[in-house]
C-alpha cells in the first residue's frame, strides 16, 4: 500500500536558481527536504516502489510549486543531499505548471503548481486516510490498523505556520514520542511501524 | 545513559584532501557518515547530549584514523552533510594521532588512531554492551532491558568485512526487521526505541 509523505518547505525557493553549496543556508533548508527525500525512498540498496513524497517549496520567488519523487518509477537518482537538490534545482528552471497538471521532468520525478490544500484535496479524492505529525498525538501503532493508503504531514524544521494549520485542522494527530525530532527521523520510525505490519 | 554509534567507513579516506561536491563518489561515501553523524546527534532543534559517534575511516592513504563527535561537547557544528564532512575534513590535513592518544580538534570533536579493534577494546574497558546490526539478529526490544551503556556497531553501504568479522564474531546480534536499511536509519530506530524506554 502506498505510503506518501507531504513536506513542507516553507522557506524552500519554489523557482530560480539554488546554490547547491549551501543547501542549508541560502537555499531554504533544502538539506531538510534532501533528507527527507533520501530516507522516504532508499533502502541500502535500492528504492522502496511503495513510497512516494511530494515537496511544497513555498519559499518563492513567484507561485508556490510541488516535488513528486514515486519510488516506483525513480530511475538514476543518488541518495546524497547534494544529487537529490540537484534534480529538485533542475524543476527550478521550469516555469511553475498550472494547479492540477502534473508535469513529469524525469522518471518517477513530477512537479505542479499548488500548495498543501491542493495535495489534501488530491489526497481525499484518492481516499488516503491522512496524518499529521503532533508529538501530542494519539500513538503511532494505530496507524497499522489502517487498511486504506496512508499519508503524512510533515513540516521542515520550523512548525506549521497558520496557513498550514488552517488546511489540516481536521486531520487525525500521530505521535513518535515526546522528542521533536528530524523530519527524516518521523519518515524512518513511520517506515519501521508499517514494515513490522 | 550515554549511546555509542560505531560506523565502519571502508572507502573513507583517512587523510589528504576530500572533494565536498562529491561525498558519494570520490569521497567515498562521505555522505553515508555525514548522515550517520547527522542522525545520531541531531534532534530537530538542538543536539542530544547522550549520544557519541565514532567513525572509522579505513580508505587511506596512510593509517586508519577515527572521528569522534560527542553530542554533549559538540558546538556550532550544523546538520547538512556538507557541513559535515567539512568538519572531518578539517581533522585529514592533520597526522593521524597514536593508537590510543584521543586528539581535541574543536569542541566535543577528535580524532585517534586505530580500527574497529581499538574501539571495541575501549569499550569493553568502559563496560560498554556491544550490539552488531544484523537482519538475522534478535528482536532490538530486548537491548531496553540492559542497564548498562550500550554501543552500536553499524557498516556503511557495504556489508562488514572479514576484518570487520573477525572483531565482531563474538558481539550480540539484534534485528530491525527484514529490510536491510541505511545506517542513519537504524541510528534512528535504535533512539526511537531507547527514547520510549
Amino acid at each position: 500500500m502506498l505510503r506518501r509523505f507531504a513536506i513542507i518547505g516553507h522557506r524552500a525557493p519554489s523557482s530560480g536558481k539554488i546554490n547547491l553549496n549551501d543547501l542549508a543556508g541560502s537555499s531554504g533548508r533544502l538539506d531538510v527536504l534532501s533528507r527527507a527525500v533520501n530516507t522516504a525512498l532508499f533502502l541500502s540498496h535500492g528504492i522502496r516502489d511503495d513510497s512516494q513524497v511530494i515537496l511544497h517549496l513555498l519559499g518563492g520567488p513567484g507561485p508556490a510549486r510541488r516535488i513528486f519523487f514515486e519510488g516506483k518509477n525513480v530511475r538514476g537518482l543518488h541518495p546524497d543531499e547534494r544529487a537529490i537538490a540537484g534534480q529538485i534545482g533542475r524543476a527550478l528552471k521550469e516555469p511553475v505548471p498550472a494547479i492540477g497538471q502534473k508535469s513529469e521532468l524525469h522518471s518517477g520525478f513530477y512537479h505542479s503548481g499548488g500548495t498543501l490544500e491542493q495535495t489534501l484535496a488530491e489526497w481525499r479524492k484518492e481516499g488516503v486516510s491522512t496524518f499529521v505529525l503532533d508529538a501530542e498525538g494519539q500513538d503511532i501503532s494505530e496507524i497499522k490498523k489502517i487498511q486504506r493508503p496512508l499519508g503524512f504531514i510533515l513540516s521542515d524544521d520550523q512548525p506549521f505556520s497558520e496557513s498550514d494549520l488552517d488546511c489540516i485542522d481536521e486531520e487525525l494527530r500521530i505521535s513518535l514520542g515526546k522528542q521533536w525530532l528530524q523530519g527524516h527521523a518521523c519518515i524512518t520510525i513511520i517506515h519501521h511501524v508499517l514494515d513490522q505490519s
